[in-house]
Formats: C-alpha cells, sequence, structure tokens
C-alpha cells in the first residue's frame, strides 16, 4: 500500500479550516500526540505510519515510506506517524468549576500551550471566542502534545455566554487587583485576551472583578507577560 | 549609503555562535527590542535601518533598503531595524535574592521566555550551564522582547557555582514537595531541568530541596509542564 493521489489531496487541504470544517477531520502528527487521540473518545478515521506493527487493532491504516511522510507532515523532523480524527460534535457547556474564556487568541503556539495548561489544572471547560485561532489547527495540535484529546473546547458567542452565567467572572488586566491579595472563587471563569490588545472593551464590561500579576522587576515597564505565561500563573492561583 | 559586501558577509555569520563570539557581537531587531538594548548599558556598534529619523544621537547608522534589510534579517516580517550590539564582559555573580539556574536548556524559544520571566519576576541572576543555549541566538534575543537588556545572565559550570554557595537550593522535579504546601525563602536558588531529559543526576545531587507544581487534571499521565511555563509559576511562588 501506499498514498493515492486523493489522499495526499485530502490530507493536504486540511491545513485550512475550511476543508477541515467541510471534511470533519483534523490532522494529529507524532507517536505521541497520535496516541493521546487514539487513547481518548475521539474517533480516528485513518492512520498512516511507516510501520504498522504497533498500530494491530486499527482497520484504517496505511504503511506509507518515509517519504511520503514528509511530504505529508508539517514537523520538521516527521515521527513516524500522521493520523486523520474526526472533529467531534459540540458537547454541551459545563457551568461549574473553574471555566477559561479566550478572547481572540491568534497564536497557534499560545492557544496549544493554554490547552496544555487546562489539561494539567483540570480546567473543566474552555470557551473560545469564534475570532480565536482554530484548536484543530495542525500547529495548535502539536503544541497542545494531546492535552486536547481531554479538554473540551467550545467556540461561541463569549458575550453571549458571559452575560448568561451567573458565575463570577474575572478579567485578566494589566492594573487589575493584585492576585496574590485575591480570594479566588473554585467556581469561576478567568478571561485571557488578545496578544497585542488584551481584552475587547464589549467583553470586558461583562466582568465584575480584574485580576493582575504584580511584576517585581525593576524598572516599570509597559511590557506584559505572555499570555499563555500569564495564563499558567493564574491558573495556578486559582487552583492552589 | 548601503550595505557593503563585508557588512552584509559579518552581518550573516552571527548566526553562528562562534563568529558572534570571534567579533563579540550579536544582533537584536526591530523597533521595540533595539530600542530596549539602547537604552540599557549595552553598547551599540551600528545600526542599520530603513528610516534613521528617529535615531538622531546615534553614531553608527547605515540606511538601508527593504529589500536589504529583508536580507540579513531573520524575521518573517523585518521591522525597519536591525542592530549589531557589543555581547557585555561578564559580571560578578550576584549571590543574593532570587537566582535561576538552567541546566541545559536547548529551546531558545524557552530561554526567550525564561529571561523575559526573570525580567518581569525581578530574579536578580541567571546562571546558565555552558551547554544551555547562548542567549546571544538571535531566536533567543527576539523571544526575550529586549528582557535580556535589563537581565544579567552568566555560562558557567554550574555544578561548581552550586557546591560554592550557601543559598538554599531547589531542584524543580516531577515528584518533588507540592510548591503550594513548601514556604520558600527569599534569598534561594531554583534549578530547571533539561526539556526532554530534567536535571542531571550531577547537579541533583547537589540540591537538597525538590518542589513540584501539583497536577489537577483527572489522568495521570507521564507528561510534565512545558519548562517555560514551570518556571514561570515556580518563580510566582517564590515572588508572591
Amino acid at each position: 500500500m501506499s498514498l493515492s493521489k486523493n489522499q495526499l489531496k485530502l490530507i493536504t487541504s486540511l491545513q485550512q479550516k475550511k476543508y477541515r470544517t467541510k471534511n470533519n477531520l483534523f490532522i494529529a502528527e507524532g507517536i505521541k500526540v497520535v496516541n493521546e487521540f487514539l487513547n481518548s473518545n475521539f474517533k480516528v478515521e485513518q492512520l498512516l505510519c511507516v510501520d504498522k506493527s504497533a498500530y494491530k487493532n486499527i482497520e484504517n491504516i496505511t504503511v506509507i515510506s518515509e517519504a511520503e511522510l514528509r511530504k505529508i507532515s508539517v514537523l520538521k523532523t516527521p515521527n513516524t506517524i500522521l493520523g486523520l480524527f474526526k472533529i467531534p460534535s459540540i458537547s454541551e457547556l459545563k457551568n461549574e468549576g473553574l471555566i477559561l474564556v479566550l478572547d481572540e487568541i491568534n497564536d497557534p503556539g499560545n492557544l496549544g500551550t493554554i490547552i496544555r495548561l487546562c489539561d494539567w489544572f483540570g480546567v473543566n471547560q474552555l470557551i473560545c471566542s469564534t475570532n480565536t485561532v482554530d484548536c484543530y489547527n495542525s500547529k495548535v495540535v502539536q503544541a497542545s502534545m494531546g492535552s486536547l484529546a481531554r479538554v473540551s473546547v467550545v467556540y461561541t458567542n463569549i458575550e453571549t455566554y458571559l452575560e448568561a452565567t451567573n458565575l463570577p467572572k474575572y478579567a485578566s488586566l494589566m492594573d487589575g487587583e493584585n492576585v496574590y491579595k485575591t480570594v479566588l472563587p473554585k467556581n469561576a471563569i478567568l478571561v485571557m485576551g488578545n496578544e497585542a490588545n488584551g481584552i475587547s472593551s464589549s467583553v470586558l464590561k461583562l466582568l465584575k472583578n480584574s485580576i493582575s500579576i504584580p511584576r517585581f522587576g525593576k524598572l516599570q515597564q509597559t511590557e506584559s507577560l505572555n499570555v499563555a505565561t500569564a495564563t499558567a500563573i493564574l491558573l495556578s492561583e486559582f487552583k492552589r
């Protein structure tokens, strides 16, 4: 067996969101990440790998050459396997525990890191504004290191969502309350804003509380922490 | 004026550590990052920019075309200016406050993020093992967003350093003490290990204390947090 022209065309097309949506499929690569999805509720559509001996129980498996894998891989160093998985249907929104809301996160690496953090800190629900980068984008899937297999992600109108929920809502801002001096509830919503512009004003007016990570460096620069780094520290504060 | 053949050769060579060391120069790019170095103790060797009107007080300035800038830039979207700065001579090691020691960090993005964190949290001294990626590597300089201009970084034999100092030493491990339940001193050394292998055994045996960030996710995977993310949370814990 090897890769057909149609398979090649399909896989390449999945680099674009419209074809992921049309085919209801996304790509995961490498042994670790593929295994995370195989061991989850995600449904595998097809595996393409250079050695199928480790995947005996999977039906739709195609053995391809290293050269073919390099052709379809987005990784610098392709790691023996590429899987096509079905995008799951949207599950019901969870409305308790710690919920993270993202307002227009653009960078795939940032979203991947944030998904990994949600997995680590047991965030119950990740809610993304519709203009946040797609979580099934290959770069996000790989940066999340397979954590996407365990984190519930929903894209929705976050203004509508925030208006409808009664949980206490916290905006991450540059000039909010010192997070180290704030008593944080167990059930809460934390909102993180865009890399360059922060939280949009239409979202901000729906948030009653704000928190900040104090700066300890000597110079008070306008510089902020990277959004993924700030998310790490704030999730840690909610959970500690 | 425009770029000479020799300038082009020099600038391109600075992508390699041996030529940075030989010429005692490194590259910083973009308005924000270049300005951070201009406003610091770093000495500028030369600026190359497409519009020099904003840099009237600088002597060694060459106006180049956008096309020339694209030729010498390592950025996807070059931002009007590239500066050559002198690598400073090694300053005396500070031995109080919070000190961060890195044991073989390989990824330039991780080191850049960690330098930015040291700036934010006012880490007094960053000490890197000699096999840690060079902080004057372009990718590190750009990822640190100019924070390198304010953080004291020294490369040295970290075993020798750790043996000689009396400050309490903390290893960041997967199975250390719960950091949320640990009372952390103000003057201390935190050691972070390599992305894949953690802290090397020869370093680990010199560290009396260990700390971990507890995992709250449902499944106890072997997966760890990214080293820059873990550094963010641990520095926050030392400083809060």
